[in-house]
């Protein structure tokens, strides 16, 4: 029986010069594969060039990645290249970090459950006790760490152990309500996507929906970024919007964003583990579908 | 020939208390008058109420609106109402205000010109003399009131001369790219819009398209509000929006920007003239279709 | 202890003619309610008047309902009203049906667990056994009822008799694949939504995601409206969009839709909860917040 | 003084094979070109290719079209890849068709009036002398070409012979009030875009805003799409909604779908002059912006 053929992704960032999508597209043909789908773009603000590319091998010949990556390496080095290599089929570790509002964890746990995010959770992680049993239900194990002032330099320890046991390749905040230390933010740089309930960079810092509704605001939004030291300063993956008039109090708007925050995260989370995102300074290129 | 009913508009705004409805209602009610739409607003955490009325006469008496408003008059005070009747046939006057972009003004002069905007526009108010043949092919006079540092309180009387004589109701920033003084903006206090392109109340000030791309934005927006002395910080009325991703530079940001303006601007304009907008401490109620 | 003031809602539609707003407000008042929010519509075309209004006793006297609607009655009879009356703190009691996409159910049941939709869940019926984990899950009786060509008849009956039984107020077709009977249809006029996942009235009928990747179509979205006999007729509540492009394949739209089929579906369940909906031939007049 | 590079666009389609990206990225690279963006759809249904790339060259040599040509020529015909090369600083010869609405004009001409689109207009052709003084103050030759059940083989004579003399690159039908013949639809093919007032295939044919209003619709839209001879089934390009409720007779429908039709078509318009548009089959695929 003909195996099914595997999809890879490979994405890469350089300088601009002539030649970036040549000496990747060049590479693809020679090994024999077949390029699914291709998107770049060239910063010519900061002459910088993206690129990535879906391929597959509709041959027999099982997939070296070990060569593949030595040899492209060769090639890349040339054009200052930073580049990876992903397997489709890959199900990427996502941990997860909430608090006590539950609506993104639930929606995320819903797309992980029915595989529209074909991703594995090996851990929830709170700082408190009250959504154990939505992560039982699915099977999740739910490390309960509490945290104060005294205790949280200890409790990102613990949390930071999780991850790494875990090997997890996305840290997401599902409306965890603590703000990281700047060592975690280093730590988790590229790797740590927060949802905050406001149209960044309107509304930065505590309850954002009052903000909002002191503002008389006409549209309600929500904004998944990257995590970093700089609070709400992370760069930008999605944002999603909604109208809303003044029948709208403050518990109306947050009832009106849940959806919003759900959707822009989990938007935001298949950008990543499809490696539609590149990190470019304090800002991001997202090749969306 | 019976003549056509014409239809009127009653809005009041007044401290919470059981028969605010029924003072309004049952007055329109006695004097024969048919209520085509009424929509209220109860604002529970100031405890101010907010209606408006749209109604008709469907008899032959020719609608008196001196006696209409003394009689209510003695009924309104009882509730400490602020009200206002408006008849729906009466053309309000609009003046605008502009610099050199002229896509906001473009587009509200086409909507005055087939009518969808039922307004005047007596008057067209630049600092610059560019836009001038476009007021001569709609057959409005055009004034070039060039502004300094040093002649801006000659040029804002002017302005004030010009608004004044026109009876203007409403005047409209349509991209006018110099800040009001505070006298001027007390003098148009609730009768003046502008247009910031941006989501207030995210990038304030100068070049919002910039600051947006500094920022990496994923959504692009603008906000119609009144202007205020507290810049980009007046009551918002409407506000819209876009998607936009890595690849729009500011001027791409600002091309796509122009069509948002466009909207959010009239669809301000649209709710003033219709008397569908209440000025509510820093904020607005808004009654749109 | 001062008892919480209970609110109230009553609708009304009668023929338009003076003094339909009149009958309401003054009753209203003169039974000592305060108005909280009042929205009308007069349908110029057919000549009928239809009215929400939401009210509160600010006075210890508990409400009579009987005598409500006894002293009402006198009055709306005059003006031909069809009117009710519902108290907000009513908990509707909706039973919801369903095959095996579980995206629609899964969204229900968490608004419902959390309070988002204050409503009862008395039932679920489902003509496949797959879903009775998520139902036991939330502690909601499951009712497996599967159903042929021959055994239609008798399936129906059983279906209406958990319906009855329930004395459920809404039945909510979430993706339940089987056209119910004419019999059925008319059993539940007006207390029967279904979510259909095109925007009608395109792609009516059978896998409407993929007649529309056959029309390559640029926008996916979703249609709520109630059961009529007519397939993909009946008058519709509420519409959601999305853009989408050529890279989306059936089972893509099919994704992306299950987003948008949840939200437009749980926001008619919300009007129709609230009171918010009047049947209006073959349309519907929906006063949303 | 070093000459401004000039981009030019090259777009293929052909069966998928592997090497369909290399045989255009690497001759790209061997002729010293630098690609700017490039952007790929394989469509595994149909088992077609799709590639649109923008490149330019950063050396003072000119730019040799038939060179280029002659020798692309030769490797494109082993894919059996059909192919154009479009220079992006050449304007486009729009000729713009229309009857009494100008809302569509009146935009198009705006947004070539200030560059937005950078197009070129020739000549519009009306049915009727209604929007003769705008084509005159925009200074573009009108043509008033009454048409009627007797006179349309020889008005479509005329026609044609305008948009052959113009060398027009595309016709755009903005709310031209006429059908087609067969005839006229097929040497059109490809090269003539209609805007039809709703959200195809919803409500075809004559008075779709009459129609959509009798359906009760929630969400009103318009669609852009190429001229076919099956009327309002031609490849759909692009398509606009908006939310609208039980309050927007027909005449509402209209003002507000004014604005989603101008948007719309004028999209649809800037894609087609950017050479971001394949057609395939009965649909489109768009490189979108």
């Amino acid at each position: 029986m003909k195996p099914v053929p595997q999809t890879h992704i490979i994405t890469a960032d350089c300088p601009s010069r002539p030649g970036t999508v040549d000496v990747v597209t060049r590479f693809l043909y020679e090994q024999g594969f077949y390029i699914n789908e291709i998107h770049s773009f060239d910063d010519t603000a900061e002459d910088r060039f993206f690129i990535r590319i879906e391929f597959r091998s509709d041959t027999e010949t099982e997939f070296n990645r070990e060569n593949f990556c030595q040899e492209f390496e060769q090639r890349a080095g040339e054009f200052e290249m930073q580049w990876q290599l992903a397997s489709s089929s890959y199900k990427s570790k996502v941990v997860i970090m909430v608090s006590k509002h539950d609506h993104c964890l639930n929606d995320l746990l819903y797309r992980y459950r029915t595989g529209d995010l074909d991703i594995e959770i090996p851990a929830i992680i709170s700082n408190h006790p009250d959504l154990k049993e939505l992560a039982k239900w699915h099977g999740i194990p739910y490390y309960h760490l509490p945290i104060s002032k005294e205790t949280k330099p200890e409790q990102e320890a613990k949390v930071w152990q999780i991850i790494q046991d875990c090997e997890a390749d996305l840290v997401v905040l599902a409306r965890y309500m603590q703000v990281l230390s700047s060592d975690m933010c280093e730590k988790l740089a590229g790797k740590a996507i927060n949802i905050h309930h406001s149209l960044l960079p309107g509304f930065k810092g505590a309850r954002p929906y009052y903000q909002a509704y002191d503002r008389g605001i006409k549209l309600v939004g929500a904004t998944a970024h990257y995590v970093s030291d700089d609070l709400d300063e992370g760069p930008i993956i999605s944002q999603g919007v909604e109208t809303v008039d003044h029948c709208y109090y403050p518990q109306d708007l947050a009832a009106k964003g849940r959806d919003i925050e759900c959707l822009t995260l989990s938007r935001a989370v298949r950008c990543h583990i499809e490696h539609r995102i590149f990190m470019h300074g304090k800002k991001t290129v997202v090749f969306s579908k």
